[in-house]
């Protein structure tokens, strides 16, 4: 999860690296769906590094759909369809921050979701973790961030 | 799209036959996703003829989930996820006939997409074809019901 | 609820006596809010009746709003606001017929609710009654739907 | 906006005044609708005040409203109706925080509602700065929260 339009060249640069890691891994990447910014360059990285990539788009419609994404789900919600991104994936990975991804990094909290935050700013870090210290999770990069979510899911098992 | 729970026999039969054809055609099939009824069959159908399943759960866990369905999205949004199953497919195909289905196929007629009933009911068939007699296709079993579908989206090319 | 821009001259008219006679009962009157058909007729109906008007509108603003609406709910999920729309109400009544109407009724099926056709179709009153003959109500006209509406919530209490 | 079960005795005393300020103004107050903390004494103060008070419930049914609504949506799509309360909203107040509240404020800000946090903590008052500083106010209390949705509405006309 990510800025779409407002994302940084960092944000899409670190989406596109734990896209690939996260096809070495053999894990599906869900996204939400879109052709722009985090969402866009996760799933390309990911589509290339060999593994099923699945976008919950907002529209009614699959126009704006990242040619990254092999499953495109057509919602037809709009922006409610946050709650299904979370709930859908086991990690929820976050590079960068806007009011998008912050409505998706609250959903998965409230849902109980881990999420691993990706080179936060002081003050997303300092207020996540406010909010729910053991669920979220800070990583220096996308390799530490894999890491994480590897742990995670052998402890769950 | 079928009924859950309250699926005949002859819907189940159907729905299973259907999903193989289906896997034969490449094509990936979408379902509700629960395991029961129609939704299940069409799933289990359809993953042993080695094709895709993907299946949008209404519920906020995954408990619920047929065996069939390798890519489960869980919705969370409960009877309100019917209009993500037809959004998401490009033709929707109908065994049996109950209140969730019904809304099923009403919003595929809303949204415009094409629906293809199998075996219908006298008073289903002469109900939908009333409401939209263009998008409304009936079918005497699976193997022509897949024929119509192929034809459409031929067409469409 | 009824069809939108599809609605007939009949639709509306028994619509906007439906949303007086509702008014007199001292009911809240729910619709789908739009300036558009059997939901802008009623709703015009009832508030000039005097009673309050709630729209759910599937729009994520209010610039399609009918101006007979009280309260504005502003739903932003498209079609899936239909379930809203039943779930919020006690008894479903329904003026004329369209693939966004047989949505709602499916759903107020689906979740139990009892619905009063008005004038159906025979297609139309055939169909609904082989799904749940227990929960769908046949009127003649908007008064013979009142008189439903009033025992049935009599009998509820 | 605020806090369920895990409001602070402090955010419940807060949600109860501006309730009450609220109704004061004739405002229509809409919450999330449930029987717990913010939620409840918000609608519970504005009821007594005299206003109309709407609550947008996550449930498909109606057994854990608050009794200060008096008009209760059933919306049946669990938390992704917190896009519905924000989107119903001129002005979104927030008492108190958490991951549900932080996932209406990051939809506030993401659908451009302007959101008055009221007492919040140094991080929430960081964080969601950081993200919109233009659509963020925050107030020291209720009345001081009333007297900028005031001038907020005025500058709008």
């Amino acid at each position: 999860m990510g800025p779409g339009e407002g994302a940084s060249e960092t944000d899409r640069h670190m989406a596109s690296e734990l896209g690939g890691l996260i096809a070495r891994e053999r894990w599906v990447l869900l996204t939400g769906g879109r052709n722009a910014g985090v969402m866009d360059a996760a799933a390309t990285g990911a589509q290339k590094g060999g593994t099923l990539t699945v976008g919950i788009l907002p529209s009614d419609d699959a126009t704006s759909v990242s040619p990254g994404v092999d499953i495109a789900i057509i919602s037809g919600i709009g922006e409610a369809r946050n709650l299904i991104n979370v709930l859908s994936s086991r990690v929820v990975f976050v590079c960068g921050m806007s009011p998008g991804t912050a409505s998706e990094v609250a959903l998965a909290l409230k849902t109980e979701r881990d999420v691993i935050l990706i080179q936060p700013s002081p003050e997303s870090r300092a207020f996540w973790t406010s909010l729910d210290a053991r669920r979220i999770h800070v990583a220096a990069g996308p390799p530490e961030a894999v890491d994480i979510a590897r742990r995670l899911i052998e402890e769950e098992r």
